[in-house]
């Protein structure tokens, strides 16, 4: 796995991201990145295509991320889940303390015993505690003194969880499924398009790409970074949807290529956003990649505005045609 | 809804919202709003004029955007409305499996059986288990604990939002009803007053006023947009109002333009604010507009001043005046 | 209370804080101030000197500012008032609805069904819920019902304040009680003293001193205001105390006044600080002044480290001595 | 403790961190502990290597702090010690009323009585309430009513405890256990290592180091403050490591010195890192320092990267060898 590498110099630390003179395309993946990596180097979702290991769960902190990050649905279902092993664990525990330790009836099933035990954990878990079951003796008020403090905590720290899956400032920008090389005025461009998919208001947008691809100098392959230069980096506002678009001019590293060239160079256009979200007043960041196999050609993005009923006032937008595009002629 | 427009070219993709060399007064509102829009582009709340479609409410975050944003009183009767609504529903299940499903007395009224439910759930949910009503079986106990788990869920979510909708960094500025036209040194200048609606401090305010107005150039109409330059652009506190004055001299283009020719060219007047929110040193952001009928002509902000008795001494502000104007001579 | 002033043109709108061409060190006061306030600007915590009226208390959120900014104390007393008070509601009703609302037996003492009653609301309020007593018919059970959401609602807000008035950045920057005029190499200068009141780290300060005065110019008293220059204005760290330095060199408006003009002129020195809190990555801001009456002249800050027992070594800092001055030789 | 300083002169006010001409490398540590410390000036995990006393534990908020910084296990280990206690207090208070202050069954072990008692405290405290044990009296149940208050008053605390703690933006960057000087081309530098330790991204960070040393002027020792040329000072992203380099030229204040050297003049690398943590769109810092004995001479960072089975596709980091060193041969 851990290889020495016996040319390595000074200059070329393994582990130096940088080198000669600061690149300021390099964005922090490094020489090592640049000379051995020929994966995609950003997921779609903005994450980096990076495998990290050698910290335990707790020193990284993973759990309370997966925590904050997961969907919705497998949120509830994980704290449906440690509710129930809660109260498995404390019910097998007054259960195995026998028939004597909780007063009260058992309940008329199979497993009527446990059942009542694992009943009465729910009740005093939740702070219920209803009485029909109640505890007896030591040891059973001593177990329910610390199962009523689990409970406590519990409450507080999905509390606690709740909101911050609230309050995270996730930049609910949606990207294009597909960039695409579209005419633009007697030439073509590379565009692509965002809405923000929540309601609340993201102002203040900025934006770079940066076209990744390897090239082969000295028989040696090596990823090489360009920044794009866009029609537009900022906008101040951001009510409808944005098409990001970088002419393809003489100057552009995009200039004379093919899909063909595309693919055979792993080009990556990396994208990064920034935007102002209102509701928090916070920064966010969206960063995504579009490989080629994500470009169409002679293609451009299909009109996504909503207009009356006469066609002739623009009323808003249909954020479901975000994805939409429509063939066009090339440019000869 | 969606027109196919034939002559569009590369340069004008319908969804792009900047095209020939990026405007920096075009705010991000993009040609297609410029050419077709006749709506008012800002609410007077700050919000923007336009519809979105083609999102379910989960995915646009619209329903958390909702809670966040809506009244307190609304608020208050939707949390009451879930509350009642959850213990119908509980209710409803412990009253359908029968009447051996809680022991305990029925109540002695019309549908006795089903208060007792309803009654019972809400004990459960609320967790204060009086126990005079007890879950029967294993059926009966199992749906306690669902709605032990959903009770404990709901206090942790409106906790959370309770404490998001305090925390929320709102712009509390209140803009005068009404612009003015006033006098100003010898000539006259466009004037509106905001104030801090509350008591905690913004700082470091900045302002900019965009003029938004129809031109009609070859036959096509066209919405252009000219920043206004004005008296100041900031303040360090803001204890007291701020008028916020651009002055109508020879570069304005407010110069020579009447009351009519306001309302001819659809002229609207965009405010944008941001200021920093001492209380939780968050940045935030308020907008309006004003259109020409918002607008009066000759007239000034009255005095809103608080003096002392004796008239002489200055001691603070009447908010309750921020709206007042006063008719003024006008400039001959 | 509101006065016509007759002679005010638009160049004077009553409330236009600016005017002639802004003037950098107005600082938002405006000229209405400047001309008519002879009060303090900002009292000793950093607040405005200034009376608002004319808003509800709802719309002010002055309710919700005074939770969090109110001492520890004032909040657990009004906290606890508001839980006797809301039970003491429900005691009545119950109380008042008969002695068959509740089972269980009465308390023997004085009043035994009032207080019943009374203590039934609090198990309930507080979803203890023993079921020694417990509600009879549905009118009772409505009001139990009633009161564990108004209980639910009570404890999610007490919850979100209680983390608010925590996550709030208050700037904890304690001042010296004076200012003093001390030697400074070969003449003097305007100094005083600043430490952190808390453990937490505040790094990147910045300082700036205005200092206000009346000038009478044409017979008119009027308010003006100067920046002082800082023999430093910003700091990395902030680990001890920061004596914050205006040398009195002949550029200074403080050159040649003595203790008496500064009263007469009614001299205020406005102090705003900016830091960053590290608990939170927060910007905070404090504030104060110091009177005429505040500055101490020919006086020094007294040593405030802590030294090791040979007195060679520094090892920190003594708070405690934070506003301690000791008398120096006036420089001749 | 607090001695006269009798040379002090205006200029060089005890208390005032600076004087001559602001000194950009200063940092605010002040002249004082640049003339008389000798104490390592950061510690290892940034915090400042001073001590502060003068103040009460509730002014300086040290109990909050404290309760924000501590580790998992002790903040939890607080939490139910705070439990207990609360209950033992409660619970010897009912037990001291008597035994007719409590209706129900005691408990048949020694102490019975006091340990019915306890138990019922918890499951007030806890508003479970089973009710098989109940208050007797007005007492009893005023007793009841306050500890009902302190159990919801201390969840509300807890849960905001919690969630100040998950949402807490502290800067989980690991420095590499030593720096090397290491070969960089045909001379050396020195370097250290960084790694995020959480899963969640870090991204704009930026580095400075500055060099303290002792230095002899005059007959007098004096800490100097030098800020060392970076080969860069900031990276875009960080998704694996960063290896921070400052290249030893001839205008690097290390150029010539040797181990011994650095032993001597007392030598401590600041360094002082921000980033932005995307989870919560903040600010965060980070600090740490070098002394002489904790820099490895003639040695590099070994290779942390992860590869593919074949060795030829990095794949990502080894966080588990970010303080790995080899050594090498000195440059002759």
């Amino acid at each position: 796995m851990h290889r020495k590498r016996p040319h390595a110099t000074g200059r070329e630390t393994p582990s130096s991201p940088s080198a000669p003179q600061a690149d300021p395309h390099d964005l922090g993946f490094g020489q090592v990145v640049a000379r051995e990596s020929r994966k995609r180097l950003l997921n779609r979702d903005g994450s980096f295509n990076i495998v990290r290991k050698g910290l335990g769960v707790l020193q990284s902190q993973s759990a309370y991320h997966t925590l904050l990050t997961i969907s919705w649905p497998r949120f509830l279902a994980l704290v449906t889940g440690f509710y129930v092993a809660v109260n498995l664990v404390f019910g097998v525990v007054y259960w195995a303390l026998g028939p004597h330790t909780l007063s009260g009836p058992g309940l008329v099933v199979v497993g009527g015993q446990f059942w009542r035990a694992f009943f009465f954990s729910v009740q005093t878990f939740a702070t219920i505690g209803y009485g029909q079951v109640s505890p007896v003796g030591f040891t059973a008020n001593a177990i329910v003194a610390t199962e009523a403090l689990v409970g406590l905590l519990s409450l507080a720290l999905v509390t606690g969880l709740l909101f911050a899956r609230f309050s995270r400032p996730t930049a609910a920008i949606l990207f294009s499924r597909n960039a695409v090389i579209a005419p633009y005025a007697d030439r073509t461009a590379f565009e692509f398009r965002i809405v923000n998919r929540r309601t609340n208001q993201l102002i203040e947008l900025h934006a770079r790409v940066l076209m990744s691809r390897i090239k082969v100098e000295d028989g040696r392959a090596r990823r090489d970074f360009t920044e794009l230069t866009l029609e537009r980096t900022s906008v101040v506002f951001f009510p409808l949807s944005w098409t990001i678009v970088h002419p393809i001019d003489d100057e552009s590293p995009l200039h004379g290529l093919t899909a063909h060239d595309l693919a055979t160079c792993d080009v990556e256009f990396l994208v990064l956003l920034t935007a102002v979200d209102e509701t928090f007043a916070q920064q966010v960041h969206a960063r995504t990649s579009y490989k080629a196999d994500e470009i169409v050609w002679n293609a451009r993005f299909a009109d996504a505005f909503l207009r009356s009923a006469d066609g002739q006032e623009l009323i808003g937008l249909d954020v479901g045609k975000l994805h939409d595009i429509e063939p066009v002629q090339p440019v000869s």
